[in-house]
């Protein structure tokens, strides 16, 4: 019954694949919670949900080391081709970026510790809205990747550009504090990194979106992506 | 005559993957130099040179794609087991890791720009020193990866503590010449981006090292590498 086997063989290997998408999407759904975490760690001053992200933060490190080795098994023993092989390649892209984002999360949390030791400078509404914006964009990258879904890829691609803005905005508002008092400059200089953190998840979720994208049609997006983060550029004056 | 037809085979197999191992060296090579020409941009506030590094980025992007693309191939064609699919899974992964390091690169090319407009806070030899040592690791990490080499691999997982070291020491520097003039703050915010680009560009060198060692060894490194950067603890505070 040679047809039987092969249905099992198959119907395993369809397993299997689904089982890749799941743990992709289980590492994903921790990493936003990290993510999300930290920056309620960091408006609340709460240092111990702050030492419970940093305690995590193993978790999503074995979740990359797991996937990867059962992409190496899948890619040894059932030899994909085409779009599974590009998927399973995919996978493997895409738990590297969480596992990078889950790092860029406990370096927020870490950083909440001091930060709730310092005076309070401004509020925390910016930093609120880019941990949600990057959230929301992380999630809708995996889930792009889960559904396979390239039109959905395309679009978190396009909405990194809001996260830049915001991120532009809390760098020249901090260096503005730094600059009116000395005392804030431990803080603020602590805020800036925790805005460059979101920054760079935003980017991260931006390249899982590339990424499903090239494993869903097969081609790369045509163009570099416009790059708003102008604050490399960026020049402020102290008060006179 | 089919031995000598699996024969030509088996040697055009080996030849793409001597092709592979050559991309992914040119590639490191071309990060090094990116590295290298953004410190000598930074010391010697030379824009032209500066705007070099901003411009040749796409290079290593390119190299990016290539390197992934010979691989998906290689992958769907030849279907490498054991030693040879754990080869080209770090090939991909260290481009990528590459790609990552062209990035921080730039950043620090885009940033020379605007330090160099602004009042010299210090000298830049903790930069030099940081720029050197981090150039050191991606060139022995590549190296490892070219020479199949698991205990080179070994030694530069380790080194990287000391880049880390150097990295905290400029920070606090850096900090306290915020609080002692204000006119430095714009200075001295790009130049702790600057430094923590370093940092990670050292990271990016210790994961391609620890890829190396799996790929190599076929078995991660055993334990969490000693991570030395306290940074994001660091308190400094304003001269009274």
């Amino acid at each position: 019954m040679p047809n039987e086997q092969f249905e099992h063989i198959s119907r395993s290997y369809e397993e299997q694949l689904k089982k890749l998408r799941e743990m992709v999407a289980r590492m994903g759904g921790l990493a936003e919670r990290q993510v999300a975490d930290a920056a309620y760690a960091l408006i609340r001053r709460d240092t111990e949900l702050a030492g419970e992200v940093i305690g995590r933060d193993g978790e999503i490190d074995q979740l990359e080391r797991d996937i990867e080795n059962f992409c190496v098994r899948l890619l040894a023993l059932r030899q994909p081709v085409a779009s599974d092989l590009r998927f399973v390649i995919a996978a493997m892209k895409v738990s590297n970026a969480i596992e990078r984002i889950g790092d860029y999360a406990r370096n927020c949390a870490k950083r909440a510790v001091v930060i709730s030791q310092q005076p309070q400078i401004g509020g925390f509404q910016g930093f609120q809205y880019m941990s949600q914006l990057v959230q929301q964009n992380l999630k809708e990258a995996i889930d792009s990747l889960v559904n396979q879904d390239a039109a959905a890829a395309e679009r978190v691609w396009a909405a990194d550009a809001s996260v830049d803005e915001v991120y532009n905005g809390i760098f020249r508002e901090l260096l503005t504090h730094m600059m009116e008092d000395a005392r804030n400059i431990t803080a603020a200089t602590h805020l800036l990194f925790v805005a460059k953190n979101y920054e760079r998840i935003g980017d991260h979720a931006t390249n899982i979106a590339e990424t499903v994208f090239y494993a869903v049609r097969g081609g790369a997006l045509p163009e570099e992506r416009p790059k708003g983060d102008t604050s490399p550029f960026a020049v402020v004056r102290p008060p006179v």
